[in-house]
């Protein structure tokens, strides 16, 4: 099975990387880093069931296994090479295996393909289904963006919209069909199991941004992260959250505006840049296609708080995000 | 809980390698690969009740992951750097995780420490028991020991000894116990639950096999691998095969010689040498402690073949291996 999964992907993606000199059907596989530059490595694993509902098409599993690795690297602003598949299925009749490969390569291949992404290595077990993908990008040496380097007074930006993703997962909890409506449905899910990395974002980054996540978790928890890796808090203007129509469409503002602070898996990058080359990043990363928008700025102190638009601090409950009682 | 793990494994392996230039805790790890080496990498997964029984101890299991990955670099003649891991828990009581976290740790990092190997990512999620772990390693461009190179005429040899793991598992399987009478049932265990990665051996076999594999499915299938990779078949000799004085005390002459053609898991060593070699190779094999045994020889055509003692040719049959019919 392993073979065949691997020769499926090999035959849709890019070949002739002159850096790989040993490709899968050994023990291991042979690359050749390029000199003077250091290697991004990640690894994430999807489980059915908690990263993506059981019943999703092998194909979006197929790419979002890979997207969320690649927007790993996005955040560190290195551009992606290589990639390792550990793919566990089910036991169940060879022709779903057959259908499910199919399908999985596909997806997988698309996203590799224009990022001229190699798949040097892969392991096929039975199992529950979950895949895990490690992958491997350059960087200059120092150059790598990190969660640690944001200072005060620094603007906090994110690409994209946030909250589409999650918004999808809800609608599709409740039932809802990729082909019904006026297509706001197809938008949403379609931003929860084909994530775009926004990896030509981090490569504009480099040299400019002082810290750099990708929105895996939820813009909150994330945020967070460059919080206590740099010892500053930030404050976050809700009505400056960039929201997509078709969320606006879909939900109130409540539940908006909360599905964008908490909700995960929109994989946009959330960075902080110094106030005077925020303008410059805005207009970069406008003509490559996914924008940036600030919605906030780096503080002394400690967390991410959130004002709304009468300038009143919102307080996380149980059913989302409130005024402080 | 990934951090908690990652923790655990780092204060338990050793630090200061000065190519880790960003370790766990971001997006991304960063390294900085050696000036003119290749990088050799692989991935490989383990799955409670396929690769290991239910009940295994966390920290067997720990090592055994680690172990399967390092066995691929050691065929490769490649030297161990730096390691990935993505494990997947059932859910279960928060001291049930905790206690298979400190296990799964203390295994793990039992083997990483002396081959400073630098636990680098890690991914930690909920769903059916399994662990894929990825592994990098140095190896001088062109060195690489691989499948394809053997020449007939060549001899082939294996380190240490066969079918010891499969028996293992067969006790196991028969309801064993570690500690019951000669030792016998412990050592086979342990060779199935705590597999040697014979890293020293591939180091010292560059330059002079001309063909490598570990034996993870068994002598025959990977054995096969050789000869299909390098266009050739072999011709092994059941009487040469080195087995265990504990696996020949614990199971009779034939199963021996079957579970040693045909039992996975031993993870040692099968590589072919030019015959002017082979004294040189056995006797820095030997000083490594692992020693290498001569088995037989690579010959023009296709597919491994097997004689018995008597000069016969044997057959695979469903319960084992026999005489033509």
């Amino acid at each position: 099975m392993e073979f065949r999964l691997i020769d499926r992907i090999r035959e849709r993606t890019a070949q002739g990387r002159e850096d790989v000199r040993l490709g899968i059907g050994d023990d291991a596989a042979l690359v050749a880093p390029p000199a003077g530059q250091e290697l991004a490595i990640a690894i994430d694993t999807l489980v059915e069931g908690v990263h993506f509902p059981a019943g999703t098409d092998p194909a979006d599993i197929g790419w979002k296994s890979l997207a969320v690795n690649l927007s790993d690297l996005a955040s560190m602003g290195a551009s992606p090479a290589w990639a390792l598949l550990a793919l566990t299925l089910p036991r169940q009749p060879a022709e779903h295996v057959q259908a499910f490969i199919d399908g999985f390569a596909e997806g997988f291949a698309q996203l590799a393909q224009p990022h001229r992404l190699a798949l040097i290595g892969g392991d096929t077990t039975r199992g529950g289904l979950s895949v895990s993908v490690a992958v491997h990008g350059f960087v200059p040496p120092g150059e790598a963006l990190t969660r640690a380097g944001a200072r005060a007074g620094d603007v906090v930006l994110v690409t994209g919209t946030l909250g589409d993703a999650a918004a999808g997962l809800q609608l599709l909890q409740r039932g809802a069909r990729v082909d019904e409506g006026d297509g706001r449905a197809a938008f949403l899910i379609e931003r929860l199991n084909r994530p775009t990395p926004r990896l030509a974002a981090g490569l504009a980054l480099r040299g400019r941004a002082t810290a750099c996540i990708d929105v895996s978790d939820g813009l909150l928890a994330d945020l967070g992260h460059i919080c206590e890796e740099s010892s500053l808090g930030a404050e976050i203007e809700a009505p400056l959250l960039p929201r997509s129509p078709m969320l606006l469409g879909a939900f109130d503002e409540r539940s908006a505006r909360d599905l964008a602070l908490a909700g995960g898996d929109d994989y946009e990058l959330c960075f902080t840049v110094p106030p005077a080359l925020v303008a410059e990043v805005q207009g970069d990363l406008a003509r490559l296609g996914c924008g940036a928008t600030r919605i906030g700025r780096m503080v002394e102190g400690y967390g991410v708080r959130v004002r709304d638009e009468q300038g009143h601090w919102l307080e996380a409950t149980h059913r989302g995000w409130d005024h402080f009682a």
